[in-house]
């Protein structure tokens, strides 16, 4: 997969910070005998991004701290990428859960600011950041599982998507699916695609027209998550699927898991470019853009 | 798409008789506030098919009435287009409830007698209106409701899989499915793309090979269906679901439909010249001839 | 589909024994009315396999009696063919049902002595018996039903989920799966489709990495099989699914059930020769062949 034009100065840029006191050992000199380690975790931070890395289980957790709603900027892509890549390459990281720090909400989905008044050149490198995210996790090596805990439209959603497993939290006032058809906005044909592999044909077709928002308990009715849970239960529910997935032979695991999802993938690769040109001339639209600031005003008047 | 050769004649010869005191107005001069109208209902009918247009909704119902049984024949089908295109183009129509004037049956499929002792010329003809009817219907820009409240196999199930939204009256009695193997016919693969985009792969290739008719509460449970109503209840849910359909932006709405599916519509387009080569050598056959006749004859004695 | 290299030199030696009295008369010269024959059954066997035609009905059985395991050698994969491919040149055998002979297993799957320690050649012969048994059944013109009465992981559930229907007994104890993953191995690609189309995308990709084998309940409640019977009404009801599905016109039934299958049997016939290379290469491997030697010390252990 070819990288973020860009990714590399980000990361030099981005500051990860380690935040426990053990310098932090990413790869092979972590493989000690987990006995050896009084602590076995290791703590990664970045402005929007916490990792923790239990190295006796090989699972790691990324918690999304970008408040008010978790919003896919620029920034948190890049982060996210970035945390992704390091714990794809570090081989004391076998599975990832990925969850939210910030209360009632998983991701409000992309940031909306990056699409609006911005140049054309703007837009490429924001889309191209969220195909790297997509093409990173739904082809990401690591089991990957999403503890959803709070609402999760559009982008959010299809973070949940791209995982191994969905578990939510139970309560009905969460909600989640890709809604883009109601701000005007078409689901991308690689979001259609991830989301027809999980709920089939039927449920898609009717929920992207609808732009449907599923609370909790009927989004798992048409299996856009695979469990529910309360609460107090959603962590330790997680550590144990990935315990159950990590049980099977990585090798096996993995190549299946491309197996079962490269033709999707394929498809945003052969067309990377296109699509990207597409979201430009879209997003460049009058129409768009004035909808967009419409519904950013709104957002403002919500909140004061 | 390619119009049905001899839809500009047929449409001139069709005689679409305005039932309204008012004079129709398709098209934009109708986009007068609701309002100004005092009965914002246009009605329009030809031998076939009545098409009622709520203006102050935008939703028009489409009601077959061709006793006994609303066969596909080659007028209904060149009728149904017309008509179909007449909303489409019209900016007063936003969806389309399709619904029977005919007690106990939606509609019975293609009508035998257009397949029966008629020369090529005739096969191909009526094979091209029976493409054209679903390239127009699942192709549609407007949202498509099919409120089922009656029998339904064969073609006529075709109608109702090709809508966005399928309402069924709860009868048992009253069944649905694609049942042409029964007749020793074999379903055309567009019919089948369409249904397993409905169903999914593994309902549809027990159905097929069964020819399996379902009473409506078998077909809920398969997701044949959609939702099962009291008859007296059918119309104002049809209506409640269009509108929930009209609450999202057009535009964005029509462009996911399309997108999920294109591939299906584009496969039909690709082939259909060979698809109608198909039918003809396939309904000219001595021995599918033959069977036709038998089953012609015993209707004809079930009737007497 | 290009024959087993070597079939009719085995066909030759299989020594293929008519078990009752009557001369074995496959072929035209059988289709006599059965009122003429006083037990319309003809019985064969080879070493595998044993065949039971009831030419009244048109329904054979081929009962598994390869103890203990009805594990799939080459032997097996041989028979198999051959017997199937006498019933579906034999006019009077229109349905097969699967069965197993003994106790609690329907079929282990590939038989592992016949992938451990052998030569290229060897494994070349092997893959191309397990592709043949496959192609040949999932695309049988006669009706196929599985009659699971016993436990069926891996290769023993493709053959299951390459018929037309699926029964298993109800006993929660017998399991069946694509388990490859658990042996550190990864099911083939036509393994996946055929699972893909009974199952649906979601469920087969977290089934195949995690290997699941399910409890016959929970198979029935993903699809996995149709129907949930107890022991003793198994043969019963195999023969009325059977009979239901026979009731079609076969023309019809075939063609449509070829219109279902064609695309996923025509990936494997496209590449055909790569999918053995890849076997081969996968196979020889010596981390592979360690992990199989393993298991097979195992099992051993197990047994004594």
């Amino acid at each position: 997969m070819a990288a973020v034009p860009g990714l590399a100065r980000r990361i030099a840029r981005s500051g990860v910070l380690p935040l426990c006191s053990r310098p932090p050992v990413w790869g092979r000199a972590a493989r000690q005998p987990p006995s050896l380690l009084l602590t076995p975790c290791r703590t990664f931070s970045n402005n929007k991004i916490l990792v923790e890395l239990d190295e006796s289980s090989g699972v790691a957790t990324m918690k999304f701290k970008s408040p008010p709603v978790n919003s896919l900027s620029l920034e948190f892509l890049t982060e996210f990428c970035i945390s992704l890549e390091k714990l794809e390459n570090d081989r004391a990281c076998r599975g990832v859960i990925f969850t939210s720090a910030v209360p009632r909400i998983f991701s409000s989905g992309l940031d909306i600011t990056e699409m609006c008044g911005k140049s054309t050149e703007h837009y490429a490198e924001f889309w191209r950041a969220v195909q790297e995210m997509w093409l990173r996790l739904y082809g990401s090596n690591m089991v990957t599982v999403a503890a959803v805990n709070g609402s999760s439209p559009a982008g959010g959603c299809l973070i949940a998507l791209s995982c191994d497993y969905r578990i939510m939290v139970e309560n009905p006032k969460f909600s989640i699916g890709l809604n883009e058809a109601q701000l005007g906005i078409v689901a991308p044909f690689w979001f259609k695609d991830t989301f027809v592999n999980v709920v089939g044909h039927r449920v898609a077709e009717r929920s992207l027209q609808l732009g449907s928002l599923l609370p909790a308990p009927e989004a798992h009715k048409v299996g856009l998550v695979d469990e529910l849970v309360p609460e107090e239960k959603l962590q330790e529910k997680a550590v144990a699927v990935v315990a159950q997935w990590l049980a099977l032979p990585d090798h096996a695991r993995q190549l299946t898991k491309s197996m079962m999802r490269k033709a999707v993938l394929d498809r945003l690769v052969a067309h990377r470019e296109e699509d990207i040109q597409n979201f430009i001339s879209f997003i460049s639209k009058e129409s768009i853009q004035k909808s967009l600031r419409m519904y950013m005003e709104m957002l403002k008047k919500k909140k004061s």
